[in-house]
């Protein structure tokens, strides 16, 4: 189970490897949100997302026996480079299966970072026989991508930040997908400071995480071609439920809405960030009435685009 | 004159305005460039540029009669949105002449500081004839752009900032365009630490500083279609007298080079650069055997791009 303790021997046993992100303010931004709005910025992170935090975490929790056999996950986006990179770190030998039609330059950073990459056909049934394939050829271990304590725990690291750095928050606001960095933020607040509210945000066209919250049932993403591609992801069992005993809300945001407050922070906070962390600017917009005066960290999650094919 | 003295006073000065804007290094650049490459980040400037240092400089030395007459600049670019939002921050009327070709989205910048724009035809005659017609009817005071010593005393102010934090610097590399930059960083080295070389980073396509550098001999932009359009201006003779005194050398690219340096920025560093920001880096790559192991601090002076206009 991930409790205080585990989370700060996280953040202490990651720091050699990741970065502790800055957290940046817009006057701009601030005044069209009538809100104080803090952006913690994992966009800057080690391979360009939070995702370091839970794979380095990870990777560093195995045995030396696990080590040696190596490890391995299926993945088209920011998972597949962040445990790439922490394996490298480590000294660990690593596989990423990927789909044939994931991105050149995804497979490339993957490749730069020393995996392996094994492409196949863009299915989950595929990535997963892959998967499975190389774990019993090599012994290698499976780094989950959201759906597992030591993911959490490592995700929660960065809300250990924010809390470190900002105080008396009123909200956090992350966005959810797998639930992973959702389900850390929560169970980091709910020990650090437990009057902070943690809400979760999603595209409209992708309202699995939504519709599980409200209906108490778990339901599956329907895999829309939402322009947040990492937040396709269903919850896990793990994730749901942490996010059913901490996270007070899920609000939702339409596609425009994500990107023109993916061009607000591009062209004010002169900073680059994906889809996916554009969100959360997005549901407190839609929303001004709940952050109206409030002090509000948000987590924008990563900043790997493909330069090529922007949304405007 | 621009004396050690003037120049912190003017750091004094703008302090209360502008941003001590942040020094960031980038682990993948480093390798590539084989050097220690630190980046002074003033498209986080207010603003979006460092033309905000110069611009609130000058008006800020103005007397209170001059204060109360107002300023006026004529600008397309970083220039006239820095004036407006140094004049409103001041609180004094400010009036940009703009050519009617100028983006929108900077005209509805300089509007939104609070500046009255005038439309011209895009001619350096049209603007200059508008630009006296407004002070003659209002007495306002002309901002200039670079070619004055209140604005290299205010853009010097950067390069202060820069030696307060990174000691033993083997070099400083600076974009030129009319030199007001380039000027002010040389200025303030040769005051705080005259080891240090300054060097001048240009656009091959609009040459002319390399140009009047090389021969002494003051050379006028052909005014060429470079995507740095931030650097299409030429010198001035004020510039143009600190530049020979104080830089070692200018170095040229070309705009493929410009725009490889501009998208690696993007996507290694995750932020927003303009194309004249690109330069420096572009100009690291291109004379790799200069700079190899050695300290350089470079400008990026802005992020200020069209987003839907972008050369990749």
């Amino acid at each position: 189970m991930v409790s205080l303790s585990s989370i700060r021997q996280a953040a202490e046993r990651i720091s050699p490897y990741t970065h502790q992100t800055p957290i940046i303010t817009n006057s701009y931004i601030n005044s069209l949100c009538e809100a104080e709005v803090f952006f913690k910025c994992e966009n800057f992170q080690k391979t360009g997302s939070f995702k370091a935090r839970g794979a380095s975490n990870s990777i560093l929790k195995l045995s030396q026996q696990e080590k040696e056999n190596g490890v391995a996950t299926h993945s088209s986006g920011n998972h597949g480079q962040a445990m790439a990179w922490a394996a490298r770190e480590a000294g660990v030998k690593a596989w990423v299966v990927m789909p044939s039609n994931a991105p050149a330059v995804k497979k490339a950073a993957v490749k730069a970072y020393g995996a392996e990459v094994i492409e196949c056909e863009p299915t989950l049934e595929a990535r997963e026989y892959h998967l499975k394939q190389i774990q019993e050829k090599t012994g290698a271990i499976f780094i989950p991508p959201y759906n597992a304590e030591n993911t959490v725990e490592g995700q929660a690291t960065c809300a250990v930040e924010i809390h470190s750095e900002l105080h008396a928050l009123d909200y956090i606001l992350a966005p959810v997908g797998g639930g992973g960095l959702l389900s850390g933020s929560a169970l980091a607040t709910h020990f650090l400071s437990p009057k902070t509210k943690v809400i979760g945000c999603e595209p409209e066209l992708v309202n699995d995480a939504w519709q599980s919250f409200k209906t108490g049932v778990w339901t599956a993403s329907t895999n829309a071609p939402t322009l947040a591609d990492g937040l396709k992801t269903s919850l896990g069992d793990i994730t749901f439920k942490y996010i059913q005993e901490y996270v007070s809300d899920i609000l939702l945001c339409s596609e425009t809405e994500m990107v023109e407050a993916m061009r607000l922070i591009w062209e004010r906070m002169k900073i680059i960030v994906e889809p996916s962390s554009a969100v959360v600017l997005a549901c407190i917009l839609k929303n001004k009435e709940i952050f109206k005066n409030q002090r509000t960290a948000v987590i924008l999650s990563g900043g790997n685009v493909d330069l090529g094919k922007l949304p405007f």
